[in-house]
């Protein structure tokens, strides 16, 4: 069983001058496996190469990066597979290299304790807000302090997301998911313009929403829509969809109609 | 002679699940030194000590950094030394672990060749721009990103440096430096409030300008200052004050009084 691979191998490690660690150079995506298959693998490698487009970063061989992550996933069939590519060793220099050595980082866990897919959890509105940059809206790219410092404002177990405001107020994006509301009949998930990660899980539930007829709006919300929402529900791509039944201190929810459909048309599991 | 100490071991290499990595969780200083003795390690400890206590990351010992930085400058004597210093590793979330288990990184680069230190350079304005966070505001942390994608905007060797504006419009530093201009006999450079990094040169350059009795602002400051500019020049702890001698396609400037004054207070260099 291998668990780990850098560069395809089992026993390589970074370089302290891997431009990841430098300057946070790079790009992730975590997902989700089961029997040894990576769920939205064409998502996730879309959204990378996205990444690296927009970061001028080589991508890697596709088929390649499907060959590792069914490697890492050998002997465990199910659990999650992170994945990181980065520009690469090179000299102290902002400056990208004119000829990356890009670095490939594939690892495998087993999967967390997963309970009822529909017990709804408690999320929080955090105080950490995210700058606002157009230019790296959407990527999921390996400068995550801000929602490192979000995760450090709570250690109650009981609250499992923080829900998170660009520096001018609008509701984006949990931690570690997008969220969704529904608001009369609509399905509505914040646009990620200017800060938030574009999610693979959202993107597949705007896709089911479409195919389900929901009506759906990609739009700026701000956080007060959260008085008034019908249901909540926060996205990722290896929890899925989790209701949201509580905004602590402020308002509780039952896990609804449209989620329970969406839930269902994502999963197959019968809500 | 040891170029590379990982937590103190000239052997020892990065863990795959550091925080440093996978988040940018972590800050560096990078330094100059000259007979084996850094230059303004007081003032890289303290910022480096500012970030943690801001970051949450517990501060390694001072004395310890010291003698790290020590070690790989031995049989090297002039040189850069960067220090990296992460959360460490940790299970994968955004979460900072209970008990962070520090990572320290120290490295040394030969100097680069530097010729005349009056030698003006040229600048150029960034179409990139910062994020605005005021939490990382002013910290040398790992999200650096946005330095990454300015310096790929341009490939000129004649170009040394680009002035970056915050999302607002304000001219807040260059990529790898912190920009000062001269403007009716007054020094100014631009306050670092939600964005850019507070330069370890910079303080050095503002404490010396008190002392000459040159008047000093720390202020908002528009791009446009640069059309009435009288001296304009950057710094950085490594290449110290660099004149500026041209805005590409704009303005040209000569090595002016205060900036002469500056380097000769900052070096010793009779300029």
């Amino acid at each position: 069983m291998k668990r780990r691979l850098v560069n395809g191998s089992d026993t390589g490690g970074i370089a302290l001058d891997d431009r990841g660690l430098a300057y946070g150079d790079g790009l992730f995506e975590t997902m989700a496996a089961t029997d040894g298959r990576v769920h939205h693998l064409e998502l996730h490698l879309a959204r990378l190469e996205e990444g690296c487009r927009r970061l001028g970063i080589p991508m890697p061989s596709p088929g390649l990066l499907e060959e590792e992550c069914g490697r890492v996933l050998e002997g465990l069939g199910n659990g999650t597979v992170k994945l990181i590519v980065t520009r690469g060793p090179g000299p102290r220099s902002y400056r990208p290299p004119a000829e990356p050595r890009v670095t490939r980082i594939v690892t495998s866990a087993a999967p967390r304790a997963r309970g009822d897919v529909l017990a709804p959890i408690a999320v929080r509105l955090c105080q950490t807000r995210l700058g606002q940059n157009p230019l790296l809206a959407g990527l999921k790219h390996l400068n995550r302090l801000e929602q490192v410092m979000a995760c450090a404002e709570w250690d109650d177990p009981a609250v499992a997301e923080g829900l998170m405001l660009s520096m001018d107020g609008r509701m984006v994006c949990a931690t570690a998911a997008n969220v969704f509301v529904v608001i009369g009949g609509r399905l509505v998930t914040p646009a990620i313009r200017d800060c938030g990660v574009s999610g693979v899980m959202r993107q597949v539930v705007l896709m089911a929403a479409s195919e389900l007829g929901i009506p759906v709006g990609v739009e700026d919300l701000r956080p007060e829509i959260l008085d008034t929402a019908d249901e909540v529900f926060v996205t990722n791509a290896v929890a899925g969809i989790r209701p949201v039944g509580e905004l602590v201190g402020a308002r509780k929810w039952t896990v609804g109609e449209i989620t329970r459909a969406l839930v269902k048309s994502t999963t197959g599991v019968d809500a």
